[in-house]
């Protein structure tokens, strides 16, 4: 067998934002014999995680599981209701909306990318002007990414439904969930959603290898007229057997073992304890990152992201060269900068299956390796984390 | 945790033909911590799955591994290829040669699609008419499936190669060794094919959840061209980063620890032992039927199926209530008739992780729930097989 | 890793009569992370399995569970009871019987070994008259054996408790439940037993490691007086800790995982339909020896032992080749003969996680292998399995 | 399946000296289907784990492997060795070596016990002046608990060794290495010592289950005289059948498995390494208490355990109230204090598989835990640690 961990003693610490850490109870569930997809315990699997995953992304309507990643979800979001040749108006959160972007671009879509710094959420009142100015509604669909995994900074969703709203404009809100949900407070439907698109591998505390749309009456009222070319990602394939508990083709029935798992998980500690205990940590994080003297990329506090932290290197120092040598010496690993901000942020996970110990390891060990790299900072940032852990929300029990 | 078999003893028999039965050794695999995707003992990772895929497709030429179902390797070997309104040719070997057929048109393909009994494999002769007739060379790729899972009919595609070279025609060669590929002789590279499409859940022996494209120079070249929107199936993305042995998107890290030592089984037992193993036991399960009286839907004796049996029920007798019985009774899951053989077959899965005693078992249950439904038939299948057993080629050691 | 499995595919079939083969839900229970043995976790574990091997052996009284094999529960049952020089009445029903012996006298016990001819279970009507004779109830345990594993014969613990009674002798009765716990009807506490000794890896479906006393009121009693030295098998140690769910020393933890999950699998299934499953198992078992013209060791058809099957070779054909050639060509253990029917029998274990297709994939190897060895036989054993499988008792559901 | 852990989410920390946290790698390893423990294959296996231990032990004698805990190796240390009412000689180094001596007295043992302060190692003056005074020869074995799990306090065997010698007293030299082997510099051979005995469930990384006894030559020779009632525990059966790598009973064959896994991971480590990280994670935590204004319960720093620190608490506070909180609030498991330290310590168990990280987080939970319990202290013990980690001895890579 592959040996995994070149760190010849003690657990690794993967504080990347996603995937996150597995709860030894969801991969034991995946590790149970696959089963036929097609018989009776496979349908009451199916329509048991199927709700699930309606309660996690807070809604009444249909869930589609994906066996595929986050990206295939996005692709799905798109191919389900436009057309080729549709405009859609994103906002440039950061790298994965940049992606998202890109990807939009080669299913033959128009994309109107509303520029951003990479260090704030989605700017509502710049989208509301767009759409305001868009009065021939050619605009077909707005994309946001609720919580940018490349920056740490979260946009206001609600805020970009009231822009819709405001403005009397029909385009349809999608809206990519992938590294928020089960983690920071989400609600498909009471926030009109058409399209939520998520993963398996962060807050929901899975392997990478499921993903999902959430949807909204509209959006499937739209899958109907939409023409770009589909199958795989077909909601109507899956909708006409889901109610059964089954797939159109076969599903990653081992990876659904583990999501029923992580359900009821979410489910014994609550959402909204979960939603907490995110904020929790993440307060704690940012209290280190200002006693080290370093900066948070996220410059405005409302987008402060819950799940992960992006931190600035300072200049003249890579953020790499810091991550290698966490990971080699403290077996520790963090995410690296992406796109433009490659080398010049690291960012630390502190989502999923979580605690605050694990925290703790977490940020000693960036702290250690700052100084170990020479990296200009003061000390403190674990005491001050742990100050923070004493007096801040307590966590859910 | 969800209660998998409502039987209260003993192991289920998973006798479909696909998901089969997984090794221990693979569960075990799959159930290690997730790691970083971008760390370097990914990277190691990455590059074995992906040479050792090459050794089973038996090609020295790319390999894409995708976080999804087979069916979206279906789709990429289309996407990939071809052009929206292209025009391809395929042949009714079955359910899955119809379902790909209709995703083809789903991507807004032209499909000419050869009639077929379902119990017969792709006839040559009838694709080298057709290409022959096509002087205009507007037929852009011939697709066949190696092995229809829903009728346990093999197709000679080094015929189909024939035919095409014999034409000389440039079409590409698209063929789906979804059921075939680890258990049934297959040759991407010496026998000319373009894209082989494939999947996790079968031969390889693993949960479902991965997917394949094999891909030969010119398919490669055709990619540059073909204007079918792509994105998560695009291969360009994916073999800019795999040499290293990464991923342009998450992949399915754990299910990939699983590939991992699905490989090092297949590569210990030994591909002409793997396929030796799958004809001898497909051998003896005939016997089995034939002493029963029944008949294998396999008109062909060239066609028959080393991965698997489709056994015609006599008339007026149902497949599922036989079905049924045979997994409340005895816990085993039989394969269902599909399309328009459902009811009329049942499908003896005896490919994968499988040795003589679970073939017994699995040929026992069948016999015991033949009387059990009143089904005519003789007794004696169980010692035909055990004879079969007895003079075939001897299992590999 | 070390590679468990020389043979390259498929299901190894581990049909000794123990250990048995282990349900993949109970593996999956003991691959649990570790827990503190004095915290409060372990303490609900601690109660809830000490209550259930209450169920299990049918009895009010205390269990005792050792992080020990069986024949430390053996030990155990002797040095709590007894004392140095004390005299027990011993039956030889076959090579377990005669280990017990042999520790009982190297425990500095006096034993009477009522002689056995390894074919019959214990014959009550010698120890009614061995009782009568000790007037002085010199005797101060009779020790039997239930189920003797290495014969396949079953003893009839009522009579023997009848005879105990009707002589108004006070000797204790022990009696060795190792292969019958969980497989066959046994009542500690109904049947008047004093210790009864089992083990966790038979009926229990457990991997060895864990093993047991059940334990009299009059047992208890006699361990304030009995004066073989004795601390780790010391049940005052354990009965001062368990009934908060402790143990004296570091307990088997995760193996008490495995037990927790293996006890409410028996109580699903129902302790009346687990035995009725074994009984009907072994009458098939024998069926097939009948049909094959061999010959069943136990020679009392009230012996028959539900749990496995003892056979006899024919003069002039050794078990050990034979099993030897049915492990290397069908990958499938049998048990060996032990002590004098070394080479003279098979032993055919059908306890324990096991259904009617494995015992199917059983026989099928065993009469494949009577035939490769050149073993004098008649075919149909497997055929008259399966007929009597079909009228026997039908299977709990 | 039981629930094993009250917290919602993430990771315990089992930071009790034992059991300790089991790797990944050793629960999957335990986690495969049990084979015959009179096959083949477990004969190879047998043989590796016992070639590996003797490396463990850092002998090239015999190693004897229990299906026990390590109380049983205790007992099984005496009784192959002693008859009853032999005199032993043993020093008070804690709860263990009490609850040692509380065995021997049981077995009918006449023991020594000079008496310690539960604050240092065994004194070798005192010893060496007992042996000298025992001109007689009475004494027949002396008994020495090598790393105090209850106090975490070392002794000095090689002086304990030298006391034997020089007082030319053939006694033999019993060693506890429960909690140093595979923590802590452990020489069986190079320190003349005649059994260790030992256990699975701290530095060897396991499950609890396992036991161990190592045994010189002069042992050997001596069990033959022992008088002491022996069966289970003796180690001639085993002896008789180890060198083919079988046991005289049923072996706890899946906690061998992971045993194997254990041994490689050692041995990859390099057992010089594996001492240097339990030295160097011990230096940090002393530092931590130090910095805390807290007391380390061993007086003596050349006793300071590597593998454990006991820490005393501040009068009129007791610990289990502070490991209560630490446990109900940061799901951290601490070591009680035994016996008379009972409340008046908490120990740290910084042994196993373990990590800088993790020690961080332990000790950060450890720190948050004096604040909110309103134990008086200063603050900064994470820091000291940290700034020890970054001078000490680097980490083994």
């Amino acid at each position: 067998m592959l040996a995994l961990n070149r760190h010849p003693s003690g657990r690794h610490f993967l504080q990347i934002p996603g995937p996150t850490n597995v709860p030894d109870r969801v991969l034991r569930a995946i590790d149970q014999p696959t089963i036929d997809h097609r018989g009776p315990e496979f349908g009451e699997l199916g329509r048991e995680v199927l709700a699930g995953m309606r309660e996690v992304f807070q809604t009444r309507g249909p869930v589609i599981i994906y066996p595929a990643s986050g990206t295939g979800a996005w692709e799905a979001a798109l191919v389900n209701t436009l057309s080729p040749g549709d405009h859609v108006l994103m906002a440039e959160t950061g790298h994965f909306a940049t992606l998202w972007r890109r990807l939009a671009e080669r299913l033959g879509l128009r994309v109107t990318f509303l520029p951003g710094d990479w260090r704030h959420g989605v700017d509502a009142a710049e989208i509301a002007a767009a759409l305001r100015a868009d009065r021939a509604h050619d605009i077909a669909a707005v994309c946001v990414v609720h919580n940018e995994t490349s920056t740490g900074v979260t946009s206001d969703i609600p805020a970009v439904r009231a822009a819709l709203d405001d403005a009397g404009h029909p385009a349809l809100l999608l809206v990519d969930t992938i590294s928020s949900l089960g983690s920071i407070d989400y609600r498909h439907e009471a926030w009109g959603v058409d399209v939520s698109v998520s993963g398996s591998q962060k807050g929901l505390m899975l392997p990478p290898g499921l993903s999902f749309n959430a949807i909204s009456e509209r959006a499937l009222a739209r899958a109907e007229q939409a023409r770009l070319p589909r199958a795989y990602w077909d909601w109507r394939d899956m909708l006409a057997v889901n109610d059964k508990g089954y797939f159109p083709y076969t599903p990653a029935t081992n990876l659904l073992y583990g999501l029923h798992e992580a359900i009821a998980m979410l489910r014994a500690e609550g959402l909204p304890e979960v939603f907490a205990r995110h904020r929790r940590h993440a307060e704690a994080t940012r209290a280190a990152v200002e006693a080290w003297g370093l900066e948070v990329l996220c410059l405005d506090p409302n987008g402060y992201s819950p799940a992960l932290t992006a931190v600035l290197m300072p200049e003249g120092h890579g953020a790499d060269p810091l991550r290698k040598l966490i990971l080699d010496r403290f077996d520790m690993s963090l995410g690296q900068g992406l796109g433009k901000l490659s080398n010049r942020i690291f960012r630390i996970g502190h989502l999923g299956h979580f605690n605050d110990l694990t925290l703790c390891g977490t940020l000693a060990g960036v702290e250690m390796g700052l100084a170990a790299a020479g990296v200009p900072h003061r000390p403190g940032g674990i005491a001050a984390a742990m100050a923070r852990l004493a007096v801040a929300e307590p966590p859910a029990r």
